[in-house]
């Protein structure tokens, strides 16, 4: 199983909303994805390595998929409608990673 | 309910060995954290934003627990033991969050 986590560094004046990201972004994706998308996670930063400190990312998103191929092929035909949408919530330019899943 | 995520960067020449941390680090934290611990995740980075473009991170892990004061109260007396061990496993800093799970 692979992990697309995707991060949003925190940046002075950033804009971020945490309810779209919730409750229209992630799912509008899931619902493009279909079976593509085994699940995910959602984070939202609230410290950083000791309370008081500024979380580095003010949002994580991790979404579950059974291989970096699956998750490529459903998400191609709606790579501009999603990416599209990032508008609508942040001004901070995310951060993509794959991961393999070693333990969840 | 919150998440610890712990995040190594990518560094040229940076060491890391994954079996120890999956094998070692984790269970010895899980351990003794106990109730305080309650799951973990661990991801390996195989790519960035495309497949071919270096992942960020080389590793994460993610510790979930009731509240921030509750996983501080247990990690606090085996800061110095937790923190010790990280040479075993990697020459990189650890970058380090406290997030509020919002979807798990």
């Amino acid at each position: 199983m692979i992990k697309v986590t995707v991060l949003y560094p925190a940046t002075d004046g950033a804009r971020f909303d945490h309810a779209y990201y919730r409750d229209s972004h992630l799912p509008m994706i899931q619902a493009r994805l279909g079976a593509a998308c085994l699940g995910y996670e959602i984070d939202e930063g609230i410290a950083g390595d000791a309370p008081g400190n500024a979380a580095p990312f003010v949002a994580l998103c991790h979404i579950f998929s059974d291989s970096l191929e699956s998750f490529q092929a459903a998400f191609a035909p709606h790579a501009e409608e999603i990416v599209g949408d990032v508008a609508h919530y942040t001004s901070i330019a995310p951060v993509m990673q794959f991961s393999k899943v070693v333990v969840r």
